[in-house]
């Protein structure tokens, strides 16, 4: 290569942006032409969404316009969605245009998965983007308003979270706290109101310290929500969802937070990859394309104890760091990085004033475990935009 | 009678509220018992729910409980929906228990009539209540959150209101005013938003001053309305409204003002009806009741010119005034007094800051024209309330 590499980063997620954001530090002056693409102008804070998603924050505090984040004299940046990979070609299409690259960082986020569950993917609503969460808000109200009209549909009134993972403990606890003022708004009777959430493992939080996980439990129990633990869901339809111990909820909303794959343009452009996550080498490179790294979501990488690590903006952010490293070290014709997880600990919120978490390997819960959360999350506002932005979302939190 | 004579009130609406509130104030001790029946437990403003179908006002706004009207020492209150008037009986079935009466004051309000148009009654929205802006408002907001999902459906972001008389227009002014926060919030193109206002007569605002209803369209069309005048609804289907030029309009919002008729259960009741509204005599009884007063949209009063008046908040104001002062003339074996409607003008609001409007026989139009509409607004507070509810709910008019 006698011309300046180029470098395309697809997705401004976690993992993307950091990469981003890493390069443009780390690169001299006309050392590499990175663009940055995504579909929106605006970087989401995913870990953020289940607010929005209940209507206990605005979703204006869990997004970042990229332009804010980024130096638009380093990077460049193209709003347009990915339409196809072509490796061969080393070329990327988009839905208004084509770019070439000499390296390419895939930072496409994951999808829901269902699992082949019927219905789930028609009538089941996702927490994964600013729309989408805009849209759970909104139909969440609209629920309200149309069980004033008709009062014999309770079904209206009864709200089912799907999984009992991160995400799906987390919306239920704003959920239920947003429920009350709901009700005021609306002169709807609280007890009318009912939310489930369906997890068919053995327990909510799998994975989780079993304490932990009780005392997460009861805090949303007395909160109003019932726990269908180790009950998989059969078929969601539009009445509502047909649990495999026999009941049906009838219910109007269903939020599915039960399971994440990649995205399937991994899979379209020829990576081997088990729900579109590829198993990366140890410096984040698809396997055979050493100039096509892939971080977060659509990235599979294994533990010592020899599980994958399960998806979170604690790995892809760390990913982008590593990534950013190897993409200059490639560059330079400088030796590698490998890729090591070091997990920080992880806070789950259980709504205001509640959250249970590993800090370390300190467990912590109720009020000062929410601190922690807000901590982190006021981290990492200032590890993309600095001191301004916690300043401008931080607040929030 | 020997015993104390029972006055009941159906209805807490305009003339039902007026009606009891005059009752409250001339009857002495003992002289009667009162009873007041609403649905709720509060009146609703109606000339005001134009602004909280819209939400460019909080519903709030819109209604005060009735127990800080009525003093309960003087006046029974009783929360219920009327099933049956038996005249002949002289009793009301309420959903949940009978009363019996003396006299009966009719003040049920209206409901929207269809004309027979297909569809209408199914797939329609109309500003009549509390619950149903409270609909409205919920439903548009979801219309911009289910677009950002799916944005190839325009036709979510296309509104229709039929019917151009007061309340379509008074909403359409409200509603394009809301527009450009709507898609301020939603991030939606404000040019792919649609409001069509379809008007079957040959003007907007029949009977208003031709010169006063050409400046309230301009107003408007500057404001993004497309009207479609002189032009009939075939048919309303989930998809849109036929109009009868043979154009489609695709659309998830259609929101018909375009006719009132009395309640039906003024003509289950037995009594002779014009789509629900009794021609009622000089005093406002019903023709051959002299014991049962009709006042509000259930009631036809004829102008001197032989026209039926329509059906306003400003005759039913006056004819609680008139039917109290005859209630007590009947307890009291004295002369009733006819009722004579004196208008005090009309005056249409366009949204922020823009009115039109007859005060007397002198045309108001513009900014004056929206502050008579504000003290209008207020003076309706001070008439039911006094100076606390001005106060309470005024400051937001």
């Amino acid at each position: 290569m006698s011309r300046i590499p180029r470098i395309v980063i697809l997705g401004a997620g976690y993992g993307g942006i950091i990469t981003a954001l890493r390069l443009q530090k780390e690169l001299n002056y006309n050392e590499a032409d990175v663009t940055l693409v995504n579909k929106h102008d605006y970087h989401y804070i995913t870990t953020h969404l289940h607010m929005p998603a209940a209507g206990t924050d605005h979703f204006e505090n869990a997004r970042v316009n990229i332009l804010k984040l980024i130096d638009e004299f380093k990077i460049d940046f193209v709003k347009s969605t990915v339409v196809q990979i072509r490796t061969q070609d080393k070329k990327v299409i988009l839905e208004d245009g084509t770019l070439s690259y000499d390296y390419l960082v895939i930072g496409l986020g994951g999808e829901p998965e269902t699992f082949g569950i019927p219905g789930l993917g028609e009538f089941a609503m996702n927490i994964r983007s600013i729309n989408s969460v805009r849209h759970i808000k909104e139909h969440i109200e609209y629920q309200f308003a149309k069980y004033k009209k008709e009062p014999r549909r309770t079904d209206y009134l009864t709200f089912v979270v799907g999984g009992a993972g991160f995400t799906g403990i987390e919306f239920i606890g704003e959920l239920a706290d947003r429920i009350p003022q709901l009700c005021k708004d609306f002169d709807v009777d609280p007890s009318l109101v009912k939310i489930y959430n369906v997890e068919a493992a053995p327990t909510a939080l799998p994975g989780f310290d079993p304490e932990l996980v009780e005392y997460g439990m009861n805090v949303l129990t007395k909160k109003g929500v019932t726990f269908k633990i180790a009950t998989a869901i059969k078929e969601c339809t539009p009445e509502g969802v047909q649990l495999a111990d026999g009941e049906f909820i009838k219910s109007q909303t269903v939020i599915w937070t039960g399971g994440i794959r990649g995205n399937r343009l991994i899979e379209e452009a020829g990576f081997e990859a088990m729900r579109g996550r590829v198993k990366v080498d140890e410096f984040l490179r698809a396997p055979g394309h050493d100039n096509v790294f892939i971080v977060g979501d659509g990235s599979l990488v294994i533990s010592p104890e020899n599980r994958p690590y399960p998806p979170t903006a604690q790995i892809a952010m760390q990913q982008g760091v590593v990534c950013a490293q190897n993409l200059v070290a490639s560059i330079r014709n400088s030796s590698l990085k490998g890729f090591e997880y070091k997990s920080k600990g992880t806070v789950a919120s259980l709504g205001k004033g509640e959250a249970i978490g590993l800090v370390g390997d300190k467990k912590v819960k109720g009020f000062w475990a929410a601190q922690v959360k807000k901590l982190i999350d006021i981290r990492y506002l200032f590890i993309i935009g600095g001191i301004p932005l916690v300043l401008k979302k931080g607040k929030f939190f």
